[in-house]
C-alpha cells in the first residue's frame, strides 16, 4: 500500500509496450501530474509533442494477460488558472450539408476557479458573456498497452481503453481494463475540466491535472471492455465505429458481466436489461466512438449475487 | 381551450392523410385511450391489428405546412393491471457473434401496481424474483403526418416523429413536430409503463394508456426535426440509421434552435454545446434509430434571449 | 401477351396505392414513356414536379401479395438530346473535412448522340472538352406498392424497390420485386442516359426515356428484397443504411435464394459466396443506400439445380 | 536495379517499426515467400502463429516520411498443391437475424492445380461436387510501418495498408503506400488462391505463395490512402468502418488524385467520377472495411495530363 509520487520526465503519445516510468504493486497509490493535450504543462508550456501525450507507463506488478488491472480515481485537479477548448462544432457531428456552415475553428480560453469552482470563457464569445459552468474535472484518455504487442496512438481507442473520453471517468469512479502485457502497462492523461458528451468539438476544456489514483488487480478475471462504476452505477465501455458497434460491444460486454457476477442467464440479464439499461455517449470525434453502457445501483440491489 | 374526449373506434399501423378521428383546435386538452402496441386495450383485449396501432389523427384548425404543432403530454396512465414484454436482447444491438448465444424470445407479464407506482414480474425470472421497477410511463410512438403526402410504418421513424422510443416523452414533457400536412394529423400509442434506454429487448412494457394531451400551434416556424422540452432540457431527436447519423441530425437540429431562439452564432453554439450538451439513445430497434440531443435549462438560463 | 402504349397523364413523386394508370396481364408487355427526375419530359418541358417523379403505376391482374413481379427491362431509349448532371459530389459521400472544398452545385448540359451512342458536355467543363461517354442508359428508380399500405417517396429506397440507382438496371435484365399490395402497381422512372456508381454527384444525365417492358407474375413465391438477373449475373438489392446493413440484406436475400432455388444449404452457399460473390455500390445518396450481391452465372452452371 | 532473393526467418503479426528482414533500394526485385494465414508454410507445416503473419519488413533505402512507396506485383504463385477456406459466412455480413442459422464454421480444403489454372474441393460440399474455380492469386495484407511509431495489427488496415483483402491486389497491379517510417518498412503476405468479395466467410483460399515485386519510390509525393492501378484502372483504397466511411476516404483520395496529377479542380473531377467512378468492396470481416474507388484508364485517357 505503498505511495508513490511520480514526476513524470517524459510522456508519450501511444500505448505499447514503452519503458515502465514506474513500477507499482495492486494496492499502491500513485500522485503525478498530466499534461494537458497539446503538450502544455502546469505552467502553460509546451514540454512534448501533441496530441494526447500520457503519463506513464505505470507497470503493476504482478500484471498478466488475463487479468484485469483495476484503477481508482482519486482525485483529478486542474493544475493551471486557464483551460484551453476549440469553438467550432466537429464536421463529423453534423449533417453534412451543414458543414459548409463550420468556420475555421478558433481556440478560446476558460479561466479555471477552484475556489468557485467553475469555469468562464476569458474573452467572451457574443452570447456566452454570463457563462460560468461547473467544473466536472475528468480523464479524456486512459488505458492499458493493447493486445498483441500492438502499439496504437492516443486519439484512438479500443479494447485497451485510450481515448474515450467519457465524463464519467471522474474522481470517485474506478475504471477496469483487460490486461494484454506483463505489467499491464497503465497510461493516463488528456484531462478536461469541462467537456459535454462527444466531445463534439473536438476538445474539452483542455487543462493540465494533478492525479491521484490507486490499482488493484484481479488475477484471472478478464474482461472483454473497459469497464468501470461509480456510487450511482456499473458500466460498460465500446469502442468502435459506427456507434452502433460501439452499443454492440458495450451491450455485450455487460451482458458477460450480468453473467459472471450475478448469474443472471440470458433471458433474465435482457430481461434487466431491457427495462433499466441506460447509454451514454463519449467520443464521437475520434477514429473511434465510446457508448457506455450503464446499470443501476438501485436495480443491481435487487439481484442476489 | 376546449376539453374533447375521444374513444377510438379506429387505429393506423401508419401515420399518412387518413380520415381525422376528431378536429380540435390549438389550445384544446384531449382525453383519450391508447391500446398497447399489440393491439390490446385496457381488457386485455385485441382489438386491432399490430403492430403499434395509433389513436388519431386528429386535425389541429389552421395547421399547414411550414407551422410547428406543439403537443403536451398531461397525463400517460396506464390502464391495465398488466403489461408484456420481451425478454431477450435484439441480435441488433449484440456483438454479431453473440447472436447465437440469444434464445427464441418468450414474453413476459408484469404486474403493474398504480397505487406503489411499480412493476414486478408476474412469475419471476430467475434472478428477478425480488425485481421493483419504478413505473415512467412513456409514450413511444406519436408524430403527425409525414412529408411529401407520404404514409409511413408507426414502426419506424423520421422527421414526422414516429416510433422514437425515447423515455424523455412522459408526462409533462413538450413534444414540438413539423407539420407537413394540413391540420398536421396528430397520433398517438405504443404506451410504455417503464422502458430502458433503446428498446433493446423490443418493447418496452406494452400496455394501454389514458392519455390527455394539450396542443398548440406555432405558425410559420418551421423546424427540421421532432423538438421537446421539459424542467430541466430543451432536447432535439434526430432518426436515422446508424446512430452517427441520427446524432447528426440532432445536432444540427439544436444548432438551428440556438441560433434563431438565442442568436447563438456558430461559434456561441459549438462552443456551448461542446461544453455542455448531452446525448441520450431511443429506439436502437426499429429501422430507424433516435439520438436525443440535449441542453440543461440551468445552462441556457445564462444566455440572454 | 398484349402489347399496350401507355402515354403517361400524371406522375407520382411517391409509390403506393395510387389510382393505377393501366391494368395489364403477366405475359404484357408496355411501351411508354418516363419524365426525367426533374419532371421535364422528351421536349424539355417541365410537366409534373420534381424530384423522380414515376409513370405508373401498372396494375398487374393476379398479383396479390407473397407472390413476385418479374419486369423485364426490353428497351431504354433517351429520348431527348440533351441531358442534366449535377458537377460536385455530394457532402456525404467524401470526408467530412472535405465537404469545406465542395463549391454550389452547378447543373451541366449533356448532349446525348444516339446515333453514336456517347454523351459530351454542351458546355466543356475546363479538362473535361474531349470528354464523350458511352451511353449506359438505366432505370434509376421503379419498384411497386409498399407493404402494410405505405406511401414512399420516391426519393429513397426500401424491400419494395424505389431509388435505387443502380446501374444493371438497364434493357436486357429482369427484375423481381415482392408484391405487397393487389396488382403488385408497379412504377418506373428516373431514367439515366449513364450514371456513376453511387449517383455520387446526387444525379446521373437524367434524361427522359421511351420504354418498353414485359411483366410476368411468379404466383406464391416470396422474396425478401429486390433481386435481378442478367446475362452474366444473378443479383439481389439492399436498402438501407449504413451500407453494411444494406450488404446485410443483399448477402442474405442471395443466400435464400441459393437455398430456395439451387438447395445449397449454408456452408455450401457459403463457401460459393465466400470465393465468387461480387459486391456493387448503387445509390449512396439518398436516405437509403443501395448494395448489390451478385454470382456470376458461370459458377452458378456448375451448380446441379 | 538488384534482384534479391529472401527466405524468412521470421515473420510478424503486426506491421510496426520491426527490424528489417532486408534492405533493398528503389528499382530492386525480389523474390521471396509467404505463409498462408495461419502460418503454414508451402510444406503445409505451421512454422510461426497465425493471424496474417507477414514476411518482412523490407527497409527501402532512401525512403522518408512524406514519401511514396511503390510496390508493383510481379509475380504471385501459390506454393502447395492444397488451400484452406472457411465456409460459413460471418456474422457481421448477413442479417442479425440469420445469424442464428450459421453453424459453425469448418474449414474446407481445396485442390490447387496450377497446370488447369484451378480450384476444387478436395472433399466436395453436396452441391459443390462439380465446382472447378479459376485461381486468382491475390495479396490479401500488405502495407508499411503505420504512422506515429505505431504497430498495428494484421487482422486490420488503416492508412498504412494491411489486411484490405482487395481482389484487384494481383499479378500486373501496381500500389502505392504512404510512407510513415525512415526505409517505410514494407510488408506482405495473406495470401489468397481465390478470394471473393468482401472475403466474406472470413477467409480466402488460404494459401503459401512464392512472390516477386519491384519497388520504387516517388520523393515528396505525400497520399493520404494506399492507392493502385492496373491495365485498366486506377484506384484508391480507403479503410475503416463502416463501409460509408471507408467509402469517404476512398473517394476523397481520388478526388485528390485527380486534382494533383489531372490537374482537375472539384467540379471537373466531380463530374467526371459522377457519371464513370466505379467502386468494389474489400474486406468486411476485419475490424476496418476496405473500400475501393476506381476510375478507368478508358475515362482518363481523354483528360489532358
Amino acid at each position: 500500500m505503498t505511495r508513490h509520487t511520480l514526476t513524470p520526465e517524459r510522456y508519450y503519445n501511444t500505448m505499447g509496450p514503452h519503458p515502465p516510468a514506474l513500477r507499482i504493486a495492486p494496492g499502491d497509490t500513485v500522485v503525478t501530474t498530466t499534461v494537458d493535450s497539446m503538450g502544455n504543462d502546469a505552467t502553460g508550456t509546451p514540454v512534448t509533442p501533441k496530441f494526447n501525450p500520457m503519463t506513464g507507463p505505470f507497470f503493476v506488478e504482478g500484471a498478466e494477460p488475463g487479468d484485469t488491472l483495476v484503477v481508482h480515481l482519486d482525485r483529478l485537479t486542474p493544475s493551471r488558472p486557464t483551460g484551453i477548448s476549440a469553438s467550432v462544432l466537429a464536421p463529423n457531428v453534423v449533417d453534412p450539408e451543414f458543414v459548409r456552415y463550420l468556420p475555421e475553428r478558433p481556440l478560446v480560453v476558460w479561466d479555471i476557479d477552484l475556489a468557485r469552482n467553475e469555469a468562464s470563457l476569458q474573452v467572451p464569445v457574443p452570447g456566452l458573456e454570463a457563462l460560468r459552468l461547473l467544473l466536472e474535472p475528468m480523464v479524456g484518455c486512459f488505458g492499458v498497452a493493447p493486445a498483441q504487442g500492438q502499439t496504437i496512438s492516443t486519439v484512438t481507442s479500443a479494447e485497451h481503453g485510450g481515448n474515450m473520453d467519457y465524463r464519467g471517468f471522474r474522481a470517485g469512479a474506478t475504471a477496469y481494463f483487460p490486461v494484454f502485457a506483463p505489467g499491464a502497462l497503465f497510461f493516463l492523461g488528456d484531462g478536461h475540466a469541462i467537456q459535454g458528451d462527444g466531445e463534439i468539438v473536438g476538445t474539452g476544456i483542455e487543462i493540465s491535472f494533478e492525479v491521484e489514483f490507486t490499482v488493484d488487480l484481479r488475477k484471472g478475471e478478464q474482461i472483454g471492455w473497459p469497464r468501470g462504476e461509480n456510487e450511482e452505477y456499473i458500466f460498460t465501455a465500446g469502442n468502435a465505429r459506427p456507434l452502433d458497434q460501439a452499443l454492440q460491444h458495450a451491450t455485450t460486454e455487460m451482458m458477460r458481466w450480468l453473467a459472471r457476477d450475478w448469474k443472471l442467464d440470458v433471458v433474465a440479464a435482457s430481461t434487466l436489461l431491457g427495462m433499466c439499461v441506460e447509454y451514454e455517449v463519449g467520443n464521437v470525434f475520434d477514429p473511434a466512438y465510446t457508448v457506455i453502457c450503464k446499470l443501476p445501483r438501485r436495480v443491481l440491489q435487487q439481484i442476489p449475487t
